[in-house]
């Protein structure tokens, strides 16, 4: 079986053996006669996926009774919107922290329906990286605090949480979603997109604390943008095949051990990567030693045409998705949870071939 | 290969062949070493997925350039608040058909955003049926006139579009959609959840013609609720699974000979089914006859005991899916376009017998 050592950002790389087990069952999901894309959301074989992918989320990331798991649809980029559209209103103020693209579209959002405090922006620095907890200004009374834990475009992560000053955190962790250990009782709400770690695009794994939920506005909303619609039914049919997959990929992370067994194996694949950045001044990482993320390693050459030269030859190699975000340029390597260590050591052993040819 | 002869209301059966074709490329998209679900949403296979399925909706349709095709996340659920959103607001009207649940839940959203005239309600009739175009009652300088195209709960379908008095329609096709033609001309806009029709639970297709998305509001609205955000470019991951599966049950209507040739054996379908409950009296349809469902075949058997007893003998014959809504009960054989004739003929033949055992 051939796979491309695949680097791509997102929609990105999912355990091989997952994507085994769903091509076995894809006509017959455990003798049904049908694929788990034809059964009804309120049959018995579905209410066991999601139960199970609820219970797995919960005992691997430590969630307690006190937080309810919903899987919605619409990315990312509908929960900046849903969040302020639940928790904000005349009056009220949130923290948001400025540190790149996805920032922006949260604050942007935002705006619409609350008012907005600028806890901190990397933006006149290039969003190079992310602040440190003295850095950041706080607002009495602001309803939560806002950050991205890691930043795809411009490859900088937070070490861990930002000091809220007993404000509830809420984070977009679409791109490190169970990649490592989260502080979950600091947490009001954690939401991403599973396109990177979590599964195939198209479900959003939304993960609120009860106290937080509990604030959610409840007066003439929208049925399927309030948070409380989605708390404890199925109030629409969700996306099937996403929760399926999501559920067989939480089983694959129990089968390495748990959250913190592949939080090693990431840190050890980021720093191979590191070292040879910094081995001397050929390739040169973006982001500040401090801020830099495990997932998006991102990176320049000397000069534009070698950037191309190195995407070409590397591609050449199946070493794909190599290419910078378009806003930015440059190369980024994206080594979610499921790509193997044998394909970050492919790309180094190239990276070392190519400055000695280049360099 | 055992499959069931599934009768489900959605999600639903697929067509076979297009599962076979997704398994056998699940793990390697076109000698990528990548699946379909591991490629960039940016990337050359992923928007060739796209625009292969935007012209063949377009052609199967007839839909001409003053149509542009979204594919949106979030289900039909979602677009009864979208819709409103951006077509209603300060002292805009629209008219609203109420033929079942969905009708309902959808205009609960639009009185959220505008003034709401009720065009025609059989509600007090158990919605046993959809209005005549005599029944209709329009008004002036509505927005659009919004209708169920097929309600599967109370097994009620249009023979054709409602009179609109040349106000554009907004349809509720996701019941129905790509199971016969439909006059597009008379529509601002026609959205479908796939989990019928079109593919597995997770995608949106909307169609609005261009006319109508400019009257879309723009001032101060949230970026992915609103419908110009979407055209002409993907604004956030689109659900790639979902489309990628969408556009090969497109190409599996093409190979039935196109949406005339569906339409026809799915009417070849209902009929054999309508004709066996009209036998006599131990069947009831419980759908006006004027307004039968050719997607959802909804009929009572003389006893709440004698429709348990005919579930559970289904199901011992692999046929699936059959008992009726929760909120009314009775059974429900769904037949959408992927249901094999073979399935109905065997429904058939099980009815027959049970019948004459208990009759």
């Amino acid at each position: 079986m051939f796979r491309s050592h695949n680097f791509s950002a997102g929609p990105s790389i999912l355990p091989t053996e997952v994507l085994q087990k769903a091509q076995a069952e894809l006509l017959d999901y455990k003798g049904t006669g049908s694929s788990i894309m034809e059964l009804s959301h309120r049959g018995p074989e579905y209410i066991e996926v999601d139960a199970q992918a609820t219970a797995r989320l919960k005992s691997l990331m430590g969630l307690g009774d006190d937080f309810e798991v919903l899987f919605l649809q619409g990315g990312a980029s509908t929960q900046f919107m849903m969040v302020p559209y639940n928790f904000l209103g005349e009056g009220k103020t949130a923290n948001y922290l400025n540190t790149g693209t996805w920032s922006k579209k949260a604050i942007k959002e935002a705006k619409l329906f609350g008012k907005v405090h600028i806890g901190f922006s990397s933006e006149d620095e290039n969003f190079g990286r992310v602040p440190a907890n003295h850095e950041i200004s706080h607002l009495e009374g602001a309803e939560y605090l806002h950050f991205t834990s890691n930043n795809t475009i411009f490859g900088t992560q937070y070490r861990s949480e930002p000091e809220s000053n007993d404000i509830p955190l809420v984070c977009d962790a679409s791109s490190d979603f169970l990649s490592r250990e989260v502080d979950v009782k600091r947490y009001g709400m954690i939401y991403a997109g599973a396109q990177k770690n979590a599964g195939p695009a198209g479900v959003t794994i939304v993960i609120i604390r009860k106290d937080f939920l509990a604030k959610a506005r409840t007066e003439n909303v929208s049925t399927i943008l309030s948070y409380p619609t989605h708390v404890g039914t199925m109030f629409n049919t969700p996306p099937v095949f996403g929760v399926y997959f999501f559920n067989l990929v939480l089983e694959w992370i129990e089968n390495q051990g748990g959250i913190k067994a592949v939080e090693q194996a990431n840190e050890a694949k980021a720093a191979h990567l590191y070292a040879e950045i910094d081995k001397d001044d050929f390739y040169r990482g973006t982001a500040h030693a401090d801020s830099r993320s495990r997932m998006n390693v991102t990176f320049r050459l000397p000069s534009d045409d070698l950037e191309k030269q190195f995407v070409k030859e590397a591609a050449a190699l199946h070493l794909d998705g190599l290419k910078g975000h378009r806003s930015v340029g440059g190369i980024r390597a994206s080594i979610y949870n499921a790509l193997p260590r044998a394909s970050v050591d492919t790309l180094v052993d190239f990276m070392v071939a190519f400055r000695s040819k280049n360099g």
